[in-house]
């Protein structure tokens, strides 16, 4: 039985990780990093500082697993994720069998919060499934949600209101729009839409010194938004970005 | 012109506060603590804890204010909510003039995340229109939605599944339940729920000493959180739970 500890390591900046994630990071004496496709060297990099900052040098071992990439072009998305999913599994429970010796602590380390729009906890089902023994910890991380409405400065809903969180894929297909954070929305839903009562909230890259926000009436800006996402997305080669629409007649 | 700095220390647990929460504790030296009905006390008496460990002694003041009633029995529920913010912005307005000297750096220690479901920001706005002069800063912090499904250990969406946070008085008016959590739910609107494909995850009193967790498929287990929240409730005199309604057909 194995102790596997999820750290949530926040959106970006790397003040905003918990004095729990900071101690979870110290117990730890095999850390897995995982990344993928673009942006990938640069993402590795800002989890290395994390650790030079806050583990004790010398006490762990850093094993990088390259991540298989996934199939978007599936015909049913979720029988693609699933897909997916086993095939993460399978590398995971390898890994795992060969990283983990009786007695060790591993851990991850996830960017925002482990339990939202995150797949380790549900892969880490299919790996216990492999036959892997596993005892979970899971601490909780700042999201890129909080860390964009804490850059603009506002609330996530208004009063009363729900708070609606979705991947872009799944913006169109709403009824209403009152408060909704878009996150994974590599196609810019946003841009299909022309309702003029809505604002829009939108950051890139938060938390970290390339942070960049947009704030104003979406049909105002959305243009705006999508020349300075083109822009700096080319300069940097990846982009992680998620924005807030919400309703104010 | 005064910076007020809005921090969220988390939802409970001392250990969930962030690196730049600890960071804000220490550069304010006014800082403002709210509190009303009951488990005031306790609440208080925790975040006074929460100084002692990471502010400078001695290098700050405490402000204690006295957070006025709201009228729940308001007959619309947005006005009755909205003439409480304008109460409390008066006080919140009286009580900065007095106690921030030029120089000052305020700080507000508000529970879970500054974003979600908190009216600090909002009230600000208003304190601002009876010409207080402000430069905000929002910190966020773990909210009880991400301690909850962390104690859980359960992510909190499915595979591309929007999640949606709403108010308990919300909930009845939602069409379909697939990934909701529930706040601020003295009602216990989960009860009226009969839905056999519906799982729920409760807890109270998440990340403190006193946290009670259930999950288990809603028809079944109701009735035991009904039974174990009222005990509870009676036993500390004050209760905060939240919880996650998920569809597992």
């Amino acid at each position: 039985m194995h102790t596997l500890l999820l750290i949530g390591i926040g959106a970006g900046d790397p003040r905003q990780i918990t004095l729990q994630a900071v101690d979870a990071l110290k117990r730890a004496n095999v850390i897995f990093v995982l990344e993928k496709g673009a942006g990938k060297d640069e993402l590795v990099q800002l989890r290395k500082r994390i650790l030079e900052r806050h583990a004790t040098a010398g006490s762990y071992r850093l094993v990088l697993m390259d991540d298989p990439e996934r199939d978007d072009q599936a015909a049913d998305y979720v029988a693609g994720v699933q897909s997916w999913h086993e095939q993460r599994a399978q590398l995971y429970a390898r890994t795992l069998r060969s990283a983990l010796h009786p007695g060790d602590v591993g851990a991850f380390l996830l960017w925002g919060d482990p339990t939202l729009y995150d797949s380790t906890l549900r892969i880490l089902d299919r790996v216990r499934q492999h036959g892997v023994a596993l005892t979970l910890e899971v601490i909780p991380g700042i999201s890129s949600v909080q860390a964009l409405a804490a850059s603009h400065k506002i609330p996530l809903n208004r009063i009363g209101e729900p708070l609606t969180v979705l991947p872009g894929r799944r913006l169109a297909e709403q009824a209403r729009i009152d408060n909704v954070v878009v996150m994974l929305d590599g196609q810019c839903a946003f841009a299909a839409l022309d309702d003029p009562e809505l604002m829009i909230y939108w950051g890139a890259y938060l938390g970290t010194e390339d942070e960049v926000l947009i704030a104003g009436r979406l049909r105002e800006v959305k243009g705006q938004i999508l020349q300075v996402r083109e822009r700096e997305r080319l300069r940097k080669g990846w982009i992680m970005d998620t924005y807030l629409l919400r309703r104010e007649p």
